[in-house]
């Protein structure tokens, strides 16, 4: 058998999986960002039509999974796995959106991680010969996020500075082993990484150590140089989570210059009041689908490195004094052949 | 390429991974039933000195790690994969179980049926050859459980007869590709079923059309008779789930004489007073540490299907008017060779 193993938390895969269909379902504060024009949906109404904040998260997933499945070409019937997590206790956007899809499923907790944990377990699957298509996908949603986190919207609560703004969004990708498109080439999984941040206003801070441990394992692993990427893109680290990152590797004497971070590109910082930008799993789950993939499609970007930053903690750990563990997952993601 | 995939949910691993360690830990409650002489360690407090719950479920998730990597001869920084999941609000009892073990890992959220889908998935990563060793772990604790879904525990609420007891105990395997021990030999991944049950104090009734969809699959894909198994086994569907789903295979004239469920093994429903039998991600977990495995090491059974169940709902889910989605994954298990 091949050797896939590079290290530690690195593989290669054998026969890259192609990523033949995207799509990112977006709210209306979205829909007025930057990314606007590149959403598959955008909402004028945030409840997507449904009688609570739940049930419309879990209408942008079945959006989202029905726009990738249209883009490849595909039924849900044709699916040998269905990959899915979010936010919301006990998942149930993920739950409820992939009930009566007739997919044989697997539930997933990686918090704002989960697009790329997703990616990162569909690709593995279809490597290992397992099957010939995978969906993965992931949501979440501004007023399920605060109600369920924070406090209800309607006491107008102020934000704190470093606080950051949970994307009303949704993004499903469909991998299959044959076909043109992007490719997943290698996955570096993530380990879990506490550096005894406690502040649940100031994630970015929390998780930055645990992106900066699985880039700097990435790179490490596969031999490639920072330069090697047109992006290293992090999830949902904000301002603050990036400086941080970016001074991690500077006392390493590296200069990444090329690192980006899906919460500074959802929103336009100056004009749209989100502090130090987008969260939520959606965040990463719509510059994904909506950016990153249409780019190494056209050829804009030839090599991604998509890692997918976590924060797990609960409203419940963190009134019991824990601090915040973090958790990044990276997948390397290739231009068509 | 071998090919592995036999039907829409079923695969056959072409290299079978063998379960190399494995433990179970428990509570007060479980170390007086049926399983007592089989548990790795029986707290006699089930605050296992922590200062909460849910810190208590934390630490009987990392002694059943740490004794199932005891028993394989292997450390933590040995593995390639650990994956993990449990019942509480974003899995926190496995993120701080598996923080400063330093393993790559991939959170799951498979409410009680997280047994077998770490199971499934690690040993699809092993089978896949991206890597040699993986643990599967998972918890799930009485008093945290009740506080979270139900009430707390001062309330001295009633049960009502279809109820189930959240089993108190935490199960850990390793797994590896090479060794000796029993094997995973077949995964066959669950489908989300919902027929409308709204109840979620009759979890067995919830889950049960997703057991019989997943064993009748299992059977049908590797061309099995239900007889092939010494037992086929549920996770947690209690006394009226087993039923429910030994009636559907009746009206498939289909006699499901060797089906157990994991409920009705760690108590003692007669003495115990549980109502319906166990539930939560540790009942099933704990049976297949301390039962299923030693008794296919000992020779007692030759192939046991393993088939974790769960519901998929949340409180939310069902105070917005929601059935309960089922889920049932199936490992099958073979003795050493």
């Amino acid at each position: 058998m091949e050797q896939k193993r590079l290290g530690r938390q690195t593989v290669a895969l054998a026969r890259p999986p192609v990523l033949t269909g995207w799509a990112g379902v977006a709210g209306k504060k979205e829909g007025e960002g930057p990314l606007a024009a590149q959403f598959h949906y955008v909402s004028q109404d945030d409840s997507f039509g449904e009688k609570s904040w739940e049930k419309a998260e879990s209408a942008m997933q079945r959006m989202a999974l029905s726009a990738a499945l249209d883009q490849a070409g595909r039924t849900a019937s044709e699916l040998d796995y269905a990959l899915a997590g979010d936010l919301l206790n006990q998942c149930i956007s993920s739950s409820f959106a992939l009930r009566g899809q007739e997919v044989p499923f697997y539930g997933l907790y990686g918090a704002c991680s989960t697009m790329a944990e997703s990616l990162s377990l569909a690709a593995l699957l279809l490597d290992g010969g397992f099957g010939a298509r995978a969906a993965a996908v992931t949501s979440s949603h501004f007023c399920s996020a605060e109600r369920q986190y924070r406090t209800p919207l309607e006491y107008g609560s102020q934000r704190t500075p470093t606080a950051q703004w949970t994307v009303t969004g949704a993004g499903a990708v469909v991998l299959e082993t044959e076909g043109a498109g992007p490719r997943v080439t290698h996955v570096t999984t993530g380990k879990i990484v506490d550096k005894g941040v406690k502040d649940p206003a100031n994630m970015g801070a929390a998780m930055a150590p645990a992106a900066y441990d699985t880039i700097r394992a990435h790179l490490a692993e596969t031999g490639r140089k920072p330069s090697f990427y047109d992006l290293i893109v992090t999830g949902d680290l904000g301002e603050l989570g990036r400086e941080i990152v970016l001074d991690f590797f500077h006392r390493d004497g590296v200069e990444l210059k090329n690192l980006s971070d899906c919460g500074l590109l959802v929103y336009d910082l100056e004009r749209q009041d989100v502090h130090c930008g987008g969260s939520g799993c959606g965040c990463s789950a719509v510059a994904l689908t909506s950016l990153f993939l249409p780019g190494l499609k056209q050829g804009r970007w030839k090599h991604i490195l998509f890692c997918g930053t976590g924060a797990l903690l609960s409203p419940t750990s963190t009134q019991q004094g824990e601090s915040i563990p973090g958790i990044c997952h990276a997948v390397a993601l290739e231009g068509p052949a």
